[in-house]
């Protein structure tokens, strides 16, 4: 089973509008899904044919109905209950464009937090491999991911850390690592003080060996888009190149791209197939338009299209 | 008691922000309240110190949430659930102005209109006066409200109709007629195909006499915003003129109006209190930053600066 977590979900809802007409009423017919970064994990995990349990704090009549659309989309789910209500992010397409309204999200109590690490220390036992992605709710200290990751890989259980700013920060400043990030090329160039092109993935390479933070970090993948990605695992280099897509949502394609990785390391797949199999999650992601949704029937094209080559 | 009817209710989210960034990301934080033209009133009736009960339908686990936002303050409901999921509005508040996001709602089936309407004709039973607002959610037909109508008017209780369109027509068209409806000068002006001005209200009320569709209407109130409001009733008619104020929200006017119709109506004041009453409530809302509801201590203030005079 792969355990992923999502500690701030919403019910992410979709407007689709020719025109925006400002100053005054749209009429508008909701899409909702459950989202969050470590649901889409969750629904490309469910595509790949694996067993999940999706984690982490529904809060409210929202929550409630959070976990309906997770039943509705086949993900299991075992989630902590909070008195706040979950959120709701709004994505509107109108114009050609796509506004979006993000809301804060509930706060969260210590005696929640403490109930919920409760609860993912027992599921953690029961978990090939475990994804945490995206921010921390407020109420939440920026080192809580670091414990997590601590938690499971204390159990043995390779955990994948998909985050960013205090959070991530705190997880590579502690002394047990997780065992893949994945920060895009921009995040790694804010973490190291670099300005890294796409073109200089040996550089980026020996920087990343240099850092004390990343020592300890099994896999350390850097997305950079339509140009593929570089990855360090023990001590190798590779380059990944993909093949040029029709992209119609590149939205959830990082965390697609987790849950391909997530489906390879728990499944004990050599390098090249992890990061082959990430790499075609992301794409096929790309190419469906919905979030978090693989278009499978393109998997052997694009799969045999990713090239790995050791550097 | 008074009984209001909500029949597509609705999470009202306000979402401030000083600047909307369009095809980017904008953080907000909601503030969320139990919304529905019928629930305005409800609120306003709870501050004029009325015994209330708000009726209509709720859907789902926004229903559940609905209730709870009624219960904060302090209206009585008791609503008939639906399958469907109650739907949210949002008014975005941004770069000076006021851009609105109403989604359509549920459908509502044959059985839980039956279920409702059944609920609705015992409450009218217990009811001094029935207040219906708004629109009619999917799935329901428009000549419902002209049957809720004669509902209240054969169990011998005054019904006040705020509502527009196909579902105003066809209880205009009905054989009993609601107690009260409130167009405003747009609303009557396309019902008589007219262009009547603020001026001309005595041209309006022959108007109006003359229209079969009026007769055995009570109460027909014409509002006019800053210029007032001309009143039909019994044969009389009444010019009311209200005090300039410091508007600050004018969302709810409406239906703080007829929650002070209602109210003086329930309590069998006389023409000239009733036309002050509720022009009053209007003005006092509008005075609010929050809808539907007064600045009470206003109240003396303005009451005493609503001029009704027979015309």
């Amino acid at each position: 089973m792969i355990l992923t977590v999502t500690m701030n979900p919403s019910i992410d809802t979709r407007y689709e509008v020719e025109h925006l007409v400002v100053d005054n009423v749209n009429r508008v017919t909701p899409q909702k899904t459950a989202g969050g970064k470590g649901l889409n994990v969750s629904r490309v995990l469910v595509q790949l044919g694996d067993d999940v349990v999706a984690t982490g704090l529904l809060g409210g009549h929202a929550g409630a109905y959070l976990g309906e659309l997770m039943d509705a989309d086949g993900i299991p789910h075992r989630f902590t209950p909070i008195a706040g209500e979950s959120r709701t992010c709004i994505a509107l397409l109108h114009d050609g464009n796509q506004t979006e309204l993000l809301e804060s999200g509930p706060t969260v109590s210590t005696e929640e937090l403490e109930a919920f690490l409760a609860n993912y220390a027992e599921l953690v036992q029961q978990a090939d491999c475990v994804t945490i992605s995206g921010s921390l709710p407020k109420g939440v200290p920026a080192e809580c991911y670091a414990g997590m990751v601590e938690t499971a890989v204390r159990a043995g259980k390779p955990v994948l850390l998909d985050t960013s700013g205090a959070a991530l920060d705190a997880a590579l400043a502690a002394d047990v690592k997780p065992t893949l990030v994945k920060p895009n090329l921009t995040e790694i160039n804010a973490l190291l003080g670099t300005a890294f092109t796409t073109d200089e993935a040996a550089a980026l390479g020996d920087a990343v060996a240099a850092d004390p933070r990343f020592q300890g970090v099994a896999w350390v993948v850097v997305t950079m888009g339509a140009a593929g990605s570089v990855a360090f695992h023990d001590g190798h280099r590779y380059r990944v190149t993909t093949p040029p897509i029709q992209a119609v949502n590149a939205t959830g394609s990082g965390d697609s791209t987790v849950a391909g990785f997530a489906h390879a390391i728990a499944a004990g797949m050599d390098d090249v197939a992890v990061l082959a199999c990430g790499n075609t999650c992301g794409k096929l992601n790309a190419m469906d338009p919905q979030t978090g949704h693989l278009v499978m029937d393109k998997w052997g094209e694009v799969y045999a299209s990713v090239e790995v080559t050791e550097v």
